[in-house]
């Protein structure tokens, strides 16, 4: 029985996909154009998200901050690359109350400028460093097309800034962030990741290099999931970040900054979930299992209430669904929203002394004795799916990568089964965009230290220097 | 040895209170006029409070969300009270980009307008009810004058929004979470409040009414701490949020919305804290143990190591500073960051088998020994230190509450010794503007079912209706 709610993915991926955010109330369109508004299911994944990488952050010695969310035009407009990377992007506040304001002020479509800005303030010496900063915010980029957490307006994210005496530091940092997601996204969202550098058309505005991770979605189309750039010393010399060094002489400081988004649950999305809702992994589920008392018996109630008890005592997340609906129609909702793991505990199934446990990601029934021990089955069964997702998505993703000579090989697969396609370039910015003529498609990455696959470049034929991952882009 | 970075605060008291924040790092000013930076034990502070309301508000049935961040002018005008309340102090965004907007959208100042549009779209039978939601945000209102946490033009707040089907259900809420308030500021930041309702012309715009609970400063100064209020149908009925009741009859909706903010972190300051810096209740601080090894030798770092393992496996906040500081600079910083409990492990104190521990708002040293059951004792010591922090704010409090019949009354106390006066009132709003001239004295808040103290209203002398509680509020 398919979800009706809900177009397959076969059919229309992109009425699919937004099917799946709204039946699942994970976000809705709101009347501030180009916004949305997280529902409670969304912001719920969105938490634990959070939670998280917050923890992951703070065990590698970060701190939490808060940074104004307005930028003085003047001091955003101190980093050249920065301002004119985001200058036609940004909104604009020009009045406070029924004042026009001297100085026009944008809201933060990122804070380098802002991070940069305090750090002047109070580094001095090298043994204020590092500062290990991030912040937890919505941001603003006045896009013009909306699709829910792929592409808003308003977006929400966190962003960490850090400063170091050393560039060895730096890089390190920079490294060990993009290390960071890439864990993030292999152990909780089940999602095999890519590494590797942009090419310099594909950098952040402003920084000397950007790490990135990418992930291939059902459809073949890349997205580009979480960033991690290297500054130098760019914006230390733009906005006068010195610090007394080991030596007593004073030198600018060297930066990082870093950033994942509520994107990663457009990702969760398009990687795990079918046509019956939203599939999610347990490890980031907020609510991992449901239990489903069918009828209201006795030793139904009884049953019902000890399994509870027993799992939410091993610390599981989970839930009684007793409200009047029907059973069938509880099922399919616990299915649209991901429940993992679904427990049916009815009376015909008691009657045999068994109860019925559903996981959500391949929909196998399995019957099970009452007397099962609970928390070891659930705990092995969500082991279970948390692997199962993933090896699913690394075959499907390695089915969907392809290694190409020939512009005309590129040219046959993102028209017809479009994914990852790793091709020689030679470096010139001339032959990105001629592959872009080939279904708009993009360098994802330089894939550094990986073995050569030819020696010339696919477009033009000229000796080659790297290897790159190229795709259709969100 | 007082600290010289912090003005003495019977002496100067709003410069006491900057060099605070200033000294225990919790916030800076920012470039961005108006704004201020929460700095990492500033933002640690917040952390934790947003955990336990959190906690507290998931515990009641409610779950977050995010609404935009941008309000469209029209949008903004549907409720008529609240536009006029808030149109002086909202900051506008013009212009998206190069292109100037069709219609300008202010950055929220509160968001019923956004919640309501909302809540209209998604509302349709008394089964989708009740809905209470809560984000977790910032906002902004174009203040003039700037004091870090008690008044700047962004600060960071949640704010709850409710929708009901009867008004009984929803006045309940609004007194549920005045109620989860008062327990929070109790229990956790050990300050006591005041509860009451908001006179007409002190409530929320746009309110039935508004409830409030109001802290007393150190230095006499009232704050009002977090209001909830009850809309009743007025933005139903603006935003058309209509529902089938069980009658199969359309309604208008009951609302609600509360909130508390940064700002308690200022309340936290200002009752507290001493002229060593801050002091914090062990409930909310961050980081609630420090031990500072004195000396590196093999047996001070192996009872150092010992009762850190020990204290942070019970589930207490420690860390040792082991940094390249004097012993008495990390004494002294601990003391400024309000660190509830210093160890301190020393070679001498060592050979009697002895270590030192100090608890920072008396500053009383203990010697104990070193195979006390350091768990018990810690905790035993932070629960004296959260009670003690409370009574001697609850006898403070008391200290500074006055019942006043006269106006004379009213003005020698606000004059000469300020704090919470007491004093019936006719309800009329003529008399509430000649106590603002005491002084600019104003109500806090009406004290419901208290028993009244005079007949006459002690301003005009015709029949008192309300026991009022007045104060110079921040």
């Amino acid at each position: 029985m398919k979800n009706k709610a809900i177009t397959s993915r076969d059919i229309d991926f992109a009425k699919w996909y937004t099917d799946i955010v709204t039946a699942a109330h994970l976000a809705s369109y709101s009347n501030v154009k180009g916004c949305i508004i997280l529902e409670p299911n969304g912001y719920a994944i969105w938490e634990r998200m959070q939670q998280e990488l917050d923890r992951m952050f703070k065990e590698t010695g970060h701190q939490n901050v808060a940074m104004p969310m307005l930028i003085p035009e003047n001091l955003m407009k101190k980093e050249g690359e920065l301002i004119n990377g985001f200058a036609p992007e940004v909104a604009w506040v020009t009045m406070g109350g029924s004042k026009q304001l001297e100085e026009r002020m944008c809201i933060r479509p990122t804070s380098e400028t802002l991070f940069s800005d305090y750090y002047s303030t109070v580094v001095k010496s090298y043994r204020d460093l590092p500062l290990k900063y991030n912040q937890w915010c919505s941001v603003m980029r006045w896009e013009k097309e909306t699709r829910p957490f792929l592409r808003s307006r308003e977006f929400w994210w966190q962003e960490g800034h850090t400063v170091h005496s050393s560039q060895e530091e730096a890089e390190k940092e920079t490294k060990g962030m993009l290390n960071i997601y890439r864990k993030f996204f292999e152990e909780y969202l089940a999602i095999p990741v890519v590494t590797g550098k942009k090419t310099e058309s594909e950098k952040f505005a402003g920084a000397d290099y950007t790490l990135t991770i990418e992930a291939l979605m059902y459809n073949g189309v890349s997205l580009q999931s979480g960033t991690s750039h290297y500054f130098g010393q760019r914006f230390s010399k733009a906005y006068d970040i010195k610090f007394l060094n080991k030596n007593n002489e004073l030198e600018y400081a060297y930066q990082t900054s870093w950033g994942v988004s509520s994107r990663m649950i457009g990702a969760l999305i398009m990687v795990h979930s079918d046509d019956n809702g939203l599939v999610l992994p347990p490890k980031i589920a907020p609510k991992q299992v449901v239990i489903i008392p069918i009828g209201n018996d006795e030793k139904v109630m009884e049953n019902t209430n000890r399994i509870y008890n027993e799992l939410r005592e091993s610390g599981i997340s989970v839930y009684i669904d007793d409200s009047e609906k029907s059973p069938g129609f509880k099922f399919a909702e616990a299915e649209v929203n991901g429940i993992p793991v679904r427990i049916e505990i009815g009376t015909r199934d008691l009657e045999n002394n068994k109860i019925s446990i559903v996981r959500r990601d391949t929909r196998e029934k399995m019957l099970e004795p009452t007397d099962v021990n609970i928390v070891n089955y659930v705990k092995g069964l969500m082991k279970d799916i948390q692997n199962d997702l993933y090896t699913k998505a690394i075959e499907r993703r390695n089915n969907q990568t392809y290694e190409c000579h020939k512009l005309e090989e590129v040219e046959e697969i993102m028209k017809n089964r479009p994914g990852f396609v790793k091709a020689m370039w030679c470096g010139d910015h001339e032959c990105e965009l001629s592959m872009k003529e080939i279904q708009g498609t993009k360098s994802r990455c330089i894939l550094e230290n990986a073995e050569h696959i030819d020696d010339k470049c696919i477009v033009c034929g000229k000796n080659a220097k790297h290897l790159v991952l190229w795709g259709i882009q969100y």
